[in-house]
Order: C-alpha cells, then sequence, then structure tokens
C-alpha cells in the first residue's frame, strides 16, 4: 500500500472492517467534502459553487478561473493462490495496523488496474506472480473508492515482505483470520474467492460495500 | 459527460480516437505531471519531491506539509440497448464535438460506478434503462482513465438528450457510425457487444486502450 499518509491522514485508505469499536473512527473517515481551500494553479482561496454546464459543487478559482473536480479512487490488488492457499499481509501501516490484507493499494498514474495490481504485489509482499482475470469490482462509495481485485497465480512460494508488511504468509480456508482482516472488500473477495473455488467457476464479481 | 471544461483544457475526458488528423491534438491531451502549483491547504507553491515511506514524486507543500496525490479517474457509462438496437449520443461538447458516443462520464464521489453510469445515460441521453452486469473494464494509460461500461436494458424509446448532446438515436449494428466514434473505449464496447450478441454469452472484458 503505497500513500501512507494519505492513507493516516487525508482519505482513507480503504474501507475499514466496522465493529462496535471502531464504528467512531471509520465514520469519522469518510471522504471530506469542500477539503480543497487554495487553487492549485495560483494558490487563492477558492469558493466552492455549481460552474455553468454542471449540476454540482465543484472548488472554484475566482481568480483563474481553474475548477478542481474531486473523483473516486480505484484500488488495485491481488488475490495470489498457491495451490490450496492465499496469500495475505499483515499491515505495518495505518489504517488497520496488525490486520491482514490481501496486497492492493491506490492505482497510479502510468499504469492499468492490472499493472498496479501486480505492482503492489511485490512491493507488500514480494511475491512473484501471475496475473489472472479481474476478480471483484467493489464499490467503497462511503470513502469514495472502487476496489479491483485480480485472480493471480503464486510462481513459487519466495516472500520478500516490503515496509508496508510485518509479515506475509500463506493460509488454506481454514486458517484465514476472518476476525483480523483489515478491509471489508478483503473480506467480500476472500468469500467469493472460496465459494467460486469450490464451485470450480470464477466470474468477475460486482457489489458494493457499505 | 460531465466536467466539460476539465473536459476541454485541464484534463481530457477520454481516450480520442487518433486519426492522422488529430494524432497530434490526442498526444496534446496526455495527463500532465506536475500540474499542480499551489497547496491546496495553505496555497504555498508546492515542491516535487518523492516522500518518506513512498517511491514517486508527488507535490508536497514545504510549509504545511500536506502531499497531493493524483491518481487515474473512472469513466462510466451504458451499453443502452433496444432490441437489435444500441443507443449512442452525438456530441454537444469537446472534445469530439460532433462525434458519436455510448452514453457515459466521469464517476463522481457519492455514488457506485453503476449508480455513476445510469446518471449519465439519464443526464445525455433521458433514457429510461435497467442496469446490466459489468461489460467492459479499458484502461486508457496515456490519459490516466479507466473505462467501465455497464450493459442496460431500454425500458423504452423514450429520448430526451440533455445539453451535451445534440441527438441521440438507435442504431443497428449494420448502422453504427464507426468512423464517427468519439473514443476508443467506445467502439471497443461495440465491438465486443455486437461479436458477444453473435454468439450468445456476455462476459466481462478487461482490457488497455493504446
Amino acid at each position: 500500500m503505497r500513500h501512507p499518509l494519505r492513507t493516516a491522514r487525508a482519505w482513507p485508505a480503504h474501507d475499514c472492517s466496522v465493529s462496535a469499536a471502531d464504528s467512531a473512527a471509520t465514520l469519522a473517515g469518510m471522504y471530506q467534502p469542500r477539503r480543497i481551500k487554495h487553487c492549485r494553479v495560483c494558490g487563492s482561496p477558492v469558493d466552492y459553487r455549481v460552474p455553468a454546464d454542471d449540476n454540482r459543487e465543484r472548488a472554484m478559482c475566482p481568480a483563474c478561473g481553474e475548477i478542481h473536480y474531486e473523483n473516486p479512487l480505484n484500488v488495485v490488488g491481488t488475490v495470489p493462490v498457491w495451490g490450496e492457499q492465499v496469500l495475505l499481509c499483515r499491515r505495518n501501516i495505518e489504517p488497520r495496523f496488525g490486520f491482514w490484507t490481501l496486497p492492493a493499494g491506490f492505482m497510479e498514474l502510468g499504469e492499468s488496474a492490472a499493472d498496479g495490481a501486480l505492482r503492489e504485489t511485490v512491493e507488500e509482499a514480494g511475491a512473484k506472480v501471475e496475473m489472472q482475470a479481474l476478480y471483484t469490482v467493489l464499490n467503497v462509495v462511503r470513502v469514495g473508492q472502487v476496489h479491483l481485485y485480480f485472480r493471480a497465480r503464486m510462481l513459487d512460494t519466495t516472500l520478500a515482505p516490503g515496509p508496508e508488511t510485518i509479515e506475509a504468509r500463506l493460509f488454506t480456508e481454514a486458517e484465514i483470520p476472518w476476525d483480523q482482516l483489515a478491509f471489508r472488500t478483503v473480506r467480500q473477495t476472500l468469500e467469493h474467492f472460496f465459494a467460486d473455488r469450490r464451485r470450480g467457476v470464477f466470474g468477475t464479481h460486482v457489489g458494493d460495500v457499505g
């Protein structure tokens, strides 16, 4: 997961799994409208107004006319599979420090969704994988994100966790730490994966995470 | 399509279909790194540096420490189908004024990809549709976008094009104006659609558009 500061401060990296204990923190992490105060082009204070030919308020610069749009971001990751096992990473960064996740992070400019998912898999786990089909597309509307997970076939079991990962290891279905998963999209993706594996058919699952 | 100024100026709305005549204009429309000059929080001039624990240059504020990330955006739309016909809209805005497109636009905060695709279909064509499955996920790396198209079943043929559309009309496969399509993701999506319809099987297609 890149953007460590962003994930901790300005923008929640993910939908956090909500328990009674952390629901308040999760709600506080909702995307913040009106967080643009100054124009990125000229530095003048912006106003929030509805531009001509638009139907939503945007941060507009009264000095230079720049309009600042804010849109959902993509989080891209993989379900790395080795035989009966799936690779998870224990997070060394906030949010959800110490919880388990599939390797994933924000998609960057200059890459496709699959490129980004592969990059995160290398950065977070040091895993060698062959990318397979797009597996889940999960909207996390509350935080303005879309999470896209691809299935990936591990080529060997060599792992080299990066600085954002405490440890990376393989889990059978019975071993998955369901109550220690970092994000609901990880849970949903794993639930789909094990159900589909039993059926022997992997489609592409699209859904929303509340 | 919302964000008319953005599409015309700051960020290309789409991958444009490249012909000999417009290839230069298309290349000029590539996403522009280093276009953030001032901090959105405090207005100070930013520096492009690699933050601690990161591996890419970001616009960083030397005064308040804010890090500004720039990431790909999603464009969401539909393939509205009425019997043997597909609905296209003729664009009343740049880029690609006068060319034909499937209804689509930038995904907004507060909506899922399907929500956004439905909204654009209403805004651009005034069409009443029932949303169906996610159909194409096409990376347009050159402009930092991912285009997601959903199939949609038109409920009637009543249309009410919005201000961004010159006209909206139904086309059979033989009538599709292939040389007057606005964007390559529209072309690819339509090509998949007619091929899949002949086979009688609609999957989810993932790919890259150069």
